[in-house]
């Protein structure tokens, strides 16, 4: 059955992606939005436990009464839960532990796919469950970037950087003309309920350029004084800027006058023509502003998508996560996937070097607020 | 000569509304948000003086040198000033000089407007300087109904609450069919950057309310629990609820089991059939979501509002704060005014009983923070 | 009656204090300790209303139903009170309101005395009162002069800068021998509860300074790099030094490169032979350090001070602020005037120039943080 | 040699100590203060490597050059160094790379012990370095006990609780009578600078209990309604426990209607006949004041000691840690093992039953901030 070769591809991913951690390194949370790398093996298998098996699986015995507790990650419906910044504070259970865990949640759940109790509804939250887990496979990637970076000993995780590519297209901008375009998801595969509401947007004519911004031009910007002229950045920016001494980008060091990166293959020389990453919001916006240009709204994206080649970064857009038209949550958990997270957050579209494999479609709507910067995003421009 | 007149007309509003204050209040500044009177009447000639007399008068000599540093809100263009914070924290120059200060600025604009030195740019600054101190005026209004609302002695500004009217019309909705529509300033008049660039937004039909939300209807959501039912709140909305302990709309109080809200009268009891005010986004989305029905767009707003009678209060919609397109920031210090805000706020739409005379129209953007509620503000609901 | 007229010339000393304020002056709470003199006011006048008249006075109305809440400073005992930080957000009651209460309290008081029912508990409370009320004096001068000093334009309080003495007698060091000391009041005038518990102290032969530091010998300690050099500061000095930034002592400023301190009479030029002011203990302790001596313990102060001249400032002691043999909290309000303050504070000993007359004696225990420099206090040394 | 014997048998301890530890439990940080199991065998290690090798063997090769940086707890002398907070998120080097390098410092050392260029400096900076291995294989015990305390899993350390047991002697007090009476370290063996400086102190008569207070009298002293009645506590106590609502001593649990709490053992019944243990000095105090008694001064303790069984809970004294007569910090990194933590800290006295054994004596002055309860330490009083 095709379904149950998706689970255990997807599942054998994540222990696959582990792989080169050792026991110490599962326990990290060097800050509050890098969960520890335990955790997220833990809590991709509680929503299996507990979405499907504990709700439709008859007789189902949780394999420990208090992951419930210990896994959850922000659902209300659900019940109390460990609260974020207190995840990396748990040694137990062992990692040893959990991958137990794993195993007794999937044979359940493959056991389960061979009964003859499936139906739309299981397959939709199996489904979604999948997804899930490849949103925290991402996740992985950036929660252990984050860990290890602030070790003084730039641990390496492999022996590829993951975020030394070039463009592979000429500079040069698209024009994409006026008119009114089909926005959000209209098809059968999967989504999620955030790009439904397909709809029309009416759009002016723009260019949109087929490159995305290198190193390179980050380093033109900041050797031009651009993180201290005010004019371009927002208030919120500055304050930002001012309380955490922001005066480059994320992982990167200046040693010995050259500008570094910290990369998982630890320590790494910068290349002025790779593309940019691990960039914020306020940052994107102001280095926009000082080339002239702007960001494009993540309509103009979509409408563009087809014409670009994408899938490197996330690219942010100028658009807040909103609600499209006719935008609905759905009843329990499931309900809480989306829609309260829909103020203060800036939508990214595409996906990166790190976004798994046939988890990516040009609807696809990815949101963070304006100074995270730890995601493999970079900048796309329109031109003014 | 007219501008002279209304000149006249607009300083002496802001000089006949704080009429009713003591000397005392003059200084209070109860949050960082409520800027003490004294400071915004100070603050205001502060903008005329910078932005026209010392540019553009031969020889003026400023009032007095160190209020170019004092009485600067948020203008980096314009140089170092007094921390938001510390407003309040200045007993001097007391009244007595900042009215000083007034007509002696006062004299010399009036001077400047009677010799042959005016042009169309000095013009459109002090059109600018008169909607700037017509915000003032309003913000004076919430600030100081802040500042005396923390007061045990409840004092009273006036013998008028300002807030307790009803909804003129009855319970009923306009539906507006589908269809792109114009959106943004496109006259003659004076207007903010923010509302430029007219341009086309395609909506499909809505029905949206006539009336707004009354203190019953939010009494009625109260008692169903809804601010303990986290189904109809964003996340950052139950971070703020639990941090600040929310359980009601702010001003209110209950009294031997009865509702009361602070007014600019004092300590009144409510009124289930008046408009609800000093509400925050947060608890507007909430209450839509109850209701079972959602908050309008910017544009649907603006599409529908000359079938509305608005103007009572500042309406929530769902927008964020963004640009519009082609929206381009000035240079100096007038590009200062709202281009650094466009992240991480809401938009509000129409007017309120404290908006001065004049200082509304269909295209008007102002917008706070999600969680603000001290602005006379209001909900219109949209059905779902 | 003597006491009657005890009590009229303090009341009216504060009356005297304020008078070069003007009433946007009143307000003003720059800081959380710095509380406004508007309030000062009034706190004295509640103490006496609340501890006397509406205990022993037959049939007393109070003046104003709320003032028990909002003019009450830390009694427990008393119930719920205005929180510190809030006092700077009170405007009403108006300055003149206060003086009408004060007016009104002290006719009550008066009267009071003049009746038959004054027995020796109600003259020890009364001279309780007034003695808090001398406290709150000295408090105004260093409240005032903080929340003046936040101020750009540096206002000045009287002509005279109140801080520009210099040592009266010549650089010497007396000898006090090694002995048992008596430590403590024991006698009949008025005293707190933590002088009692007279006792003996066992102190080894040491030398202690006959003169104060001087603002010349900390300019000396600032060249030699005493701030930056950690050996010298405890470890929470440093944290309070690094999170505060601190480099010089509060109120000195460096304008063209010369030392000046705000003082009374506004901003003036440091002269090295007056005697250093404003000072914390954490800035003390690591002169002393640097100096190669120490800070006395307050039992040294007090067993050498008959052959010391003090009275200038009050000097920090290296003791704790700790409870004499045989302390007792009395029961009641009363009980809470000293007792619960018995920790993580610092005593000092003299008095200052702005503590009232007859307001200090040798067995005085004043106490502060040891971060608090805003008293005018001040440094004298022992050998080691 | 003996020497080399005893560094042998201390170095083991350390590592018998951790042998109950998962992998994953090495990395805990639970709070600030509870540093992990990996980094306190990493420090105490440094110590050696840095303090002796590094200064007095010819041609050491350190281990590894970050190591100085990674592991310096908090000598400014030897330079920069993780932040505390920080000391958790590193999960390099692993535990397995601590232990060769634990190997590598012990092997250097003892051959450097067989060397002949030992001196007396050396032997003193080895004992030092042995005595602060002591010292944190007892932070061990208690920083373990509070990283496995926030689990909602409750592990296990091992099968004893090691906090569970009874007073040896019968309820009675000793009396001292006055004096005055020798204090601090007057031998030969192993001290630390702050118990130098032997001198005398003049005491009053006092009688001093020959027990430890028992859980059961705590549990009287909550339903007496201890924790809300202010009369008893601080000022300082009343907004740490309203900031972190303590209703009851830590590590204590409410189940089912029944006082349990968290031990090495995992969760308890609590014995009422059992001595208190984790117990803040602003709980102590509190406690003592309900009873009507005090807590002994360190002095009264030192003098009374010989009369008294002690040695299992660490006993709160009413002493500020201060300096003794004559006390001067030696230069360098020695210097700042006690000089600089003499402000805001307690002094308790004593051991406990997680002290190593020969780590114990009556002049030892160990000393925490008032609110610290995580040590296991209890209450003996003293009557008023």
């Amino acid at each position: 059955m095709e379904l149950a070769k998706k689970y255990k591809d997807i599942r054998n991913s994540s222990m696959e992606m582990v792989k080169p951690l050792m026991i110490e390194d599962y326990v990290l949370q060097a800050e509050i939005f890098a969960s520890p790398p335990k955790w997220n093996l833990a809590h991709t298998t509680w929503f299996f436990e507990e979405l499907i098996l504990t709700k439709f699986q008859k007789d189902y015995e949780v394999f420990h009464a208090k992951y419930r507790y210990l896994f959850n990650s922000y659902y209300n419906t659900v019940g109390e839960r460990v609260t974020r910044p207190n995840r990396g504070n748990l040694s137990r259970p062992t990692v040893e532990e959990i991958i137990k865990y794993r195993d007794y949640v999937d044979n359940h759940i493959l056991d389960f796919l061979n009964s003859n109790n499936i139906n739309k509804e299981i397959i939709e939250l199996l489904t979604l469950g999948l997804n899930h887990e490849q949103q925290h496979q991402e996740l992985f990637f950036s929660d252990t970037k984050y860990n290890f970076s602030v070790n003084p000993l730039y641990p390496a995780y492999s022996e590829k950087a993951f975020c030394e590519d070039e463009n592979e297209t000429k500079n040069g901008f698209v024009q994409i003309s006026e008119g009114n375009y089909e926005i959000g998801f209209n098809g059968d595969g999967f989504h999620y309920d955030n790009e439904l509401g397909h709809h029309r947007v009416f759009l002016e004519e723009y260019e949109i350029s087929e490159t995305l911004v290198t190193n390179g031009e980050l380093i033109e910007f900041i050797e031009d004084g651009g993180y201290d002229r005010f004019e371009f950045w927002h208030d919120e920016a500055i304050a930002w800027k001012n309380e955490n001494q922001i005066t480059h980008p994320m992982y990167w060091h200046k040693v010995d006058g050259e500008w570094h990166q910290y990369t998982f293959a630890g320590l790494r020389k910068i290349q002025t023509n790779h593309i940019l990453t691990h960039i914020s919001y306020f940052e994107a916006s102001a280095f926009a502003q000082w080339k002239g240009m702007r960001l494009p709204t993540e309509f103009e994206w979509e409408a563009a998508a087809d014409k670009l080649k994408w899938g490197k970064r996330w690219e942010w857009t100028e658009s807040a996560y909103l609600p499209y038209p006719r935008y609905k949550k759905a009843t329990g958990a499931v309900g809480e996937y989306n829609g309260k997270f829909m103020v203060n957050q800036k939508i990214l579209r595409g996906a990166s070097v790190v976004t798994p494999k046939d988890h990516s479609r040009k609807t696809y709507r990815n949101f963070f607020h304006p100074h995270v910067g730890y995601q493999f995003n970079g900048i796309r421009l329109v031109k003014l």
